[in-house]
């Protein structure tokens, strides 16, 4: 397959390295240094105490001679949009858009380019951390949920599954992937989100009665959304899974939370933001998610 | 007039100190070290470059003995209950509670002491800080303005203001005294709390978007509930009102941001939290001050 992968930071390498074993890989960056490194002298993947390198292509605007067959967007969803402005040669008719990006909602972004039935969804389980320019750390590994956002679940899910798999990957395919996006937004809207307003680590959630309070409004709001969508969430049981997520963190620290500490924009409007927007749309009242996505955009500005 | 002055801070020793002059002042305080202080060498107050020394008379708790005609309650309001049980000997059927304390509400709890025709409530423009112990710096003066909760205005306040002036105040007697503490509090339930939740100058608040349009909700909340109470304001004068004191104090902290960033309790619960106690009574909807005072209390616990 010809695949363009736009970011290539920690998420981006790990798909764009592995995926070139096996394809015609062109990863997409702003970075012109990192461009050169990685096609001078590849991209390092530390995996399992082992330095892997790997060579797929770099640029750092999307060639517009070949349409790509499948585009993965792996940028943070701030840049999401002037991102896919860069990759729009290579957008074809038979071009497929793939997001494992955090949060949800993205395909709202991804039909201005393609229509719903060319538009693949899902999350990620794989983490990692840049290290230097052209160095990953691949931490975690996991299984890679995808699913179409509309029309049948075609062959283009068998081939991309076929493809990531040989490459080390462990794809599953789900005919309702918002469902399990959805359920990924749950967490994130609620307790990340309230660990980055607080500035706490994630067991403070939990542990305190008023940011308990908080965060079983958040997910209140969170699952009515949902289920006017039809998703089918159970409102105890996700409760109960945040709170575990939260107790068994001692210490640990959301991305959100320290994007806010390191005065870094976040990606609230893909999380928090989801859900609001999707509650306007529903016409449901969701007043502390709101507020929520103000207070975090004000925190970013200090 | 027999007056007892509850808590021995900045604010109970100025007022306290002041009408020593003309009155038999007692000051009440739990802290033994510094009512012996007080006894032994007087109060100090800063006032003008000068060092005056007063001499109340000072007690861990009120004498049984005689009942008073005036008490005035000075501790932050979390401690008003205690202080209050601390002093109910000193309670009559003649005696007067008056409270000058921040936010709004306070007569909640004090007509668990006396009727509500015997409650006087009012705010002070004068402000102090303590310097060490029995020596408080008396700094800005102003008006100390004072009504009746309920019932005509009747001679106590013409009495109180004679005597408190004749002290060195200057008092100003309303018949609609909620307007104004309700006036104060439009600020304080918006802006100041907003400056605690996120740990910003009072400037940042009209300076920034989103904190912006934070503040202009809790405002909006806030004219809802006060008229509804009839209190008559005006959503525009008072947003033009707030603004302007946000942006007139750049580089200004409002004492509850350093409470929160110095990890002190707060008086949340008497600024925001009365306006949404008024809102359920009188079945409004204040889902942003309701947020607020549950952020600002899980603040305090990190």
């Amino acid at each position: 397959m010809k695949i363009i992968v736009i970011g290539a930071g920690a998420m981006g390498s790990i798909y764009g390295g592995h995926l070139s074993l096996c394809n015609d890989v062109t990863l997409v960056d702003t970075n012109a240094a990192l461009v050169e490194k990685i096609n001078h002298d590849g991209l390092v993947l530390e995996e399992n105490g082992v330095s892997n390198v790997y060579k797929p292509k770099a640029q750092v605007k999307a060639d517009s001679s070949d349409k790509a067959d499948l585009i993965i967007l792996f940028t943070k969803s701030l840049y999401s949009k002037s991102a896919l402005d860069g990759v729009r040669p290579a957008i074809g008719p038979d071009t497929y858009l793939m997001t494992l990006q955090n949060g949800a909602g993205h395909e709202r972004l991804l039909s201005q380019y393609v229509d719903r039935e060319h538009i693949i969804i899902g999350t990620t389980e794989d983490n990692g951390a840049v290290l230097s320019l052209a160095c990953v750390h691949h931490g975690g590994r996991g299984v890679t949920n995808i699913g179409l956002l509309s029309g049948e679940d075609g062959k283009i899910l068998h081939d991309i599954k076929e493809c990531f798999d040989e490459s080390g990957f462990d794809v599953k395919i789900h005919s309702n992937i918002q469902r399990l996006i959805w359920d990924k937004l749950m967490t994130n809207a609620s307790l990340s989100v309230l660990t980055a307003i607080l500035q706490c680590d994630m067991s403070y959630i939990a542990a305190n009665e008023n940011a308990r309070g908080l965060c079983l409004k958040l997910i209140d709001e969170t699952v009515s959304v949902a289920n006017a969508m039809n998703l089918g969430f159970d409102v105890d049981e996700v409760i109960k899974k945040v709170l575990s997520t939260s107790e068994s963190n001692k210490g640990g620290y959301t991305s959100i939370m320290m994007d806010i500490k390191n005065s870094r924009c976040t990606e609230v409007d893909t999380i928090s933001g989801a859900v609001v927007t999707k509650a306007h749309e529903l016409g449901i009242s969701v007043p502390c998610m709101e507020m929520a996505v103000e207070l975090v955009h004000a925190l970013e500005g200090r």
